[in-house]
């Protein structure tokens, strides 16, 4: 993956950087974005001459299908940098494969695969200098798709726009997470797209989000639309539970992300000698398992925080609180991916790929 | 409505006019605009001055909520010319409502009403050569809503735009519409957003329908997402059934776009004595009733084309083709709306309003 010559991507150089005028020290995420953009143009069938420009904005007729129908997808990855230097993806062709699954289902083209990586490669060894050093700093890369063809008519677009943008990161979550179970909206539908990054299944959790948030909570649990009583995913990160000794998560479907963190998770946690069943989770089960004390922990797992351990949570208006504890898997499990995401530890599953 | 006077937009006109270019004999739908947009933007909480500006291609930077988050409603309406060139506008208040319903589900800003309507009529008025006189002729309007904020943090933004574009329009539909009743695939989840005109609802859609497409359907009619037993909505119309001598829609629900059409459709039918039973309608129902000859009609109802005949349908693999029909309702309660919209018979219901 690590080419010394890209020959066909179109470089615009920025004549001046903004780093210096960025306090690395204090970044809200998905705020600052660096000097360079990857963009890459589909028209007449295929995709056109791949470039980098500067980070600029972009123009679009009012009419845009992006505006109006929501092709739209995306991916969330990081890059880290190692005591060498050394700049380090986290199991890319994970996101590469996922966008074009997302893609598909929202009838829209798919990227290819070296288009994407030389893409990605170029533009974050132009942006070298963003990467900080330090556990918990990264290069947070927004890949995305958008359907830029104009006129209303709601049909797939023929015309789409790729890009790679770039925001340096710190550590995502602050403070301790409290999570409400959803009893009455939902995120996404048996036979939709749930299981896509795309931008459609996000604008529909913000208003009940808003309502938990009222009542005390950081974030809701999605349960299963129909009945409500299977734990699904949260807004950006998929939920683990810890009753007993044994580490649970809900199985994929079409209503659910794939995230590549749960998978690895999934992958450390075995490695870790920790029992993992996954299967369907009831609200029910969780709430008996915290009434008997042993529900030891609940996380959500996800690109921005690798693991985000949650502190209580509240169904239909009872609420629940965590017991504290000592060598939480939660944490256990999120050293050993992040040693790996960092170059500090041996990466016996080949999940580090060296930009 | 019609005020004579507006004080508060800014109106900056185009300088020439593209109208001379169009050939409004030969319109594909939504693919032309008008020479005006009205636009107003929304930051610091409130919504800023409104404008009328040439249309023209907008710029956003490419973080922008709306190509990752979805945040995006819209409206579609029409205004029509009477013989005496007066302008008219069908239950716009609906659209009006409609979209800060839509708006507030996706944690959005509602747009105040006087906005609204002064944009509206003094841009319709702007534009009121592009709109044709003739039984069919239009000029569609399309109000949206953008989320515009930059920044890929999953919250709701703080900043968008409001705006509006015009199209001329002719009959939407032409040819025999067929449909597939969906049996895997689906659109909307209860607790969802499936109710709201939100550009999230309907990327999804195009995937399954170009399956459809492919088995020879042109749309496809959703079902409850939960079990496909109960027959729901098409793409961009709701849905009537005409059993024996009565006709079958669906209630309304958290899944469904409560259309203007749809209610108009039900109004005029029990003025023209026709019975409506609004009700869940099963698949194996209107199955039943294909083969024991006692279904009628299908047909959809929607701005765009007021009423779809539908000429068959497809289930799980089997096709149902309809009789052709005389006298049908579909074309006795188009008549009645159309005679409506161009002024052509009186409006006892006050559906109608001058611009
Ligand atoms: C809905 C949703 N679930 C789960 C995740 C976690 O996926 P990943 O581990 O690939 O970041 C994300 C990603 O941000 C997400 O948006
Ligand atoms: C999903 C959906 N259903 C139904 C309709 C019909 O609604 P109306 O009659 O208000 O145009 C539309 C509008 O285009 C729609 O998008």
């Amino acid at each position: 993956m690590s080419k010394e010559t890209i020959t066909n991507i179109k470089i615009e150089k920025a004549s001046t950087s903004k780093i210096n005028e960025v306090d690395f020290s204090n970044l809200a995420f998905g705020n600052v974005f660096t000097d360079h953009m990857f963009v890459c143009d589909y028209e007449n069938g295929a995709w056109q001459e791949p470039q980098i420009t500067p980070y600029q904005k972009i123009s679009l007729d009012p009419s845009a299908r992006v505006f109006h129908y929501g092709q739209a997808v995306f991916e969330g990855m990081k890059a880290y940098k190692d005591e060498q230097d050394d700049i380090w993806l986290f199991r890319p062709k994970e996101n590469f494969e996922r966008i074009n699954k997302s893609a598909a289902r929202l009838a829209m083209p798919e990227f290819p695969e070296d288009f994407f990586f030389e893409g990605l490669n170029t533009l974050l060894k132009l942006e070298k200098d963003w990467i900080k050093k330090g556990f918990g700093n990264s290069l947070y890369i927004r890949p995305f798709v958008i359907a830029t063809e104009s006129g209303v008519s709601a049909s797939p677009a023929n015309k789409y726009k790729f890009m790679i943008i770039c925001s340096p990161a710190q550590s995502y979550y602050g403070g301790e997470v409290r999570v409400k179970i959803a009893d009455h909206y939902s995120r996404a539908a048996s036979g939709g797209f749930g299981f896509a990054k795309a931008a459609g299944n996000y604008a529909g959790q913000f208003y009940p989000t808003s309502i938990a948030n009222k009542e005390g909570f950081q974030q809701i649990i999605w349960t299963d639309a129909n009945t409500h009583e299977y734990l699904e995913e949260a807004g950006t990160m998929n939920i683990f539970f810890r009753i007993g000794d044994k580490l649970i998560t809900c199985p994929i479907s079409d209503r659910i992300l794939d995230g590549v963190t749960r998978k690895s998770v999934i992958a450390m946690a075995k490695d870790l000698d920790i029992d993992v069943d996954i299967r369907p989770i009831k609200v029910t089960e969780v709430i008996e398992a915290a009434n008997n004390g042993s529900l030891k922990e609940i996380f959500g797992s996800g690109t921005a925080a690798v693991i985000n351990p949650i502190a209580g949570f509240g169904f239909k208006g009872d609420t629940w609180e965590l017991p504290k504890i000592e060598n939480s898997f939660a944490s256990k499990i999120k050293q050993a991916i992040m040693d790996i995401q960092y170059n500090i530890s041996e990466d016996k599953f080949g999940w580090r790929v060296k930009v």
